[in-house]
């Protein structure tokens, strides 16, 4: 996998502008990709919906998965980095969880081939939900009467609360976090409208520019691959500018600190621009506030072009465009502890 | 109001029994109070409960009002004491806001006069949410473009965007989060089935054994008094006995905290029964984890009593059939900051 990205990056790096003109922007696809071993179902989803929300899946009661990716907002908790529990600060920006489901992998590097294994790390990382191990989780889960009795009936068996299921069921519920078609979808299908003059600039500049180098495909985050595949890029590319210092873009070494392959150094999933508007601040360190700063800092890094404010202005406006419309959702109702907490247990 | 609740004190001490069989039980009652400067509009409660969820009413970002009372679960933490910004530890137990419209006071030690004036305390508290003054909260709700619409829709004016705005349109959702109906609303209605025989033991023996002395009334935590009047009780009443210790029950000074009125020592406002079921830990400091031991601190610091097994037993099953059913809630879409994040702001 790490040879196959790293050959696209050389590709990419020196064919830019032919390979973003072959790698046409796609509407946002119909259907979300479910795995074999983990169809969806109504139960399975409203108690992937529950764990989603539920706080006693933390350490303290205080932390669920929707505190750092807050679905009643944007998927995320629009901080440079979270904060878990006991206030702990976690080293990477909080990726929104809508649309999740399309990314072929997660984390920005890529080290969970699917929803499925990423919803397993949160809950174990000391300074996210700060859960010890799989058993203090599950017993957790168990020591809710209204657990046992939805997972019964949802996964079975003699031992149907499994870190797995947890992980599974949380997985479900997040394949129905997708966003509706945005400004630019409507455009694409044929209402010029759509787009302001300026959001159609901007989007002419990105293709000009280089951008769809790495942002092409539906989600604007590479071409479609099979999950678990990962398309990755180097960020940043170039660092004799002044944005590498200010922001601190080359501290974290990226998906190298999962295969110790020097190749892997400063290499990060690419990220979709779809809801982008929405989700500052910015890279995977959280560190820039604005998206205008953003544009900027991505022009300079990865295509060594300073753009002009006119510029920048168009990029953000074509980039707000492609911003879709979020589900309405009704709460859970969170199973109870009758007569009792679950901390402690 | 001090005087009067001393004065009431003395009384129920001196005639718990006779007090309590005077002081029946009522069924919920049909309307909740709506104060005449803040009246129910659907803009309103919607813009309170997209207030109630935001985490950016903290400092962090990270905790809202619904961090503590978790309206998807029984309107509370379940935690000894809550965890606020940063991983900090308030000093008292957060109580459910379901029913909270109920209360003639707001707070263990009452006070708040209204639900508005609630609102407001947590925003403030350093420990909770952490904002450090009213100028910063409406600083952050005014760089919210959703919120500026919003306030501007529901409240007009020269300036909507006040805190006490804030704090009504907050006030405004939680008078919504009533539950319905109990088993043993169903079984004063005449439905006999409603409660098991255990229950109707444990309802006798309540009103027999004193505890209606406080607990009276429809909601269970007192007579019926004008908003703003609060019905105190001192909690321990007998310090001689083991819980008070093992507890740590005395640490607390109560209302004195707020009047620095001898009288007002480890005086606290009397809590409800209904849905004490599903709020533990209990008391003031959330030291008792469990409603049977609670029940048992109760009958022995309050009427120097020690309960049989059994007895607890059925008090317990009575105080289960107090629970209600909770309404089903659609979430909010929470105002986004596009191209841009709140935090620094």
């Amino acid at each position: 996998m790490n040879g196959i990205s790293w050959a696209r990056k050389l590709v990419l790096v020196f064919f830019p502008v032919v390979a973003g003109a072959s790698m046409a922007w796609a509407q946002m696809p119909s259907h979300v990709p479910i795995p074999k071993d983990n169809p969806q179902t109504p139960a399975k989803i409203e108690l992937g919906k529950q764990l989603y929300f539920d706080p006693w899946a933390s350490s303290t009661g205080t932390v669920s998965c929707n505190s750092c990716h807050n679905i009643m907002a944007n998927g995320t908790d629009n901080r440079p980095v979270s904060m878990g529990v006991h206030g702990d600060l976690g080293d990477r920006n909080a990726p929104t969880v809508f649309n999740a489901a399309f990314r072929s992998v997660q984390f920005w590097d890529g080290r969970a081939r699917s929803l499925e294994e990423q919803a397993k790390g949160p809950l174990m990382n000391p300074v996210e939900m700060g859960m010890p191990s799989e058993v203090v989780i599950t017993a957790r889960i168990k020591s809710i009467p209204g657990y046992r009795k939805e997972f019964d009936e949802v996964f079975g068996g003699p031992d149907p609360i499994t870190f797995d299921h947890i992980a599974q069921a949380i997985a479900s519920f997040e394949r129905t976090l997708i966003t509706s078609p945005s400004p630019y979808d409507r455009y694409r299908r044929g209402d010029k409208s759509a787009l302001t003059s300026a959001a159609q600039r901007g989007l002419k500049l990105a293709q000009s520019a280089g951008c769809t180098t790495c942002h092409s495909g539906p989600m604007f985050n590479g071409p479609a691959e099979p999950m678990g595949t990962g398309f990755y890029m180097q960020f940043p590319l170039n660092s004799d500018n002044e944005y590498v210092k200010k922001y601190n873009l080359t501290a974290d070494l990226g998906r190298f600190e999962v295969t110790h392959q020097d190749a892997d150094k400063h290499m990060f999933v690419v990220q979709s621009w779809r809801n982008v508007e929405i989700t500052a601040p910015y890279f995977h360190n959280g560190s820039v506030k604005s998206l205008d700063e953003a544009v900027r800092v991505m022009a300079k890094t990865q295509l060594n072009q300073t753009l002009t404010g006119a510029q920048v202005q168009d990029l953000v406006a074509f980039l707000d465009s492609l911003t879709g419309g979020f589900p309405h959702i009704t709460m859970p109702r969170l199973p109870e502890t009758p007569n009792t907490t679950p901390l402690g247990q």
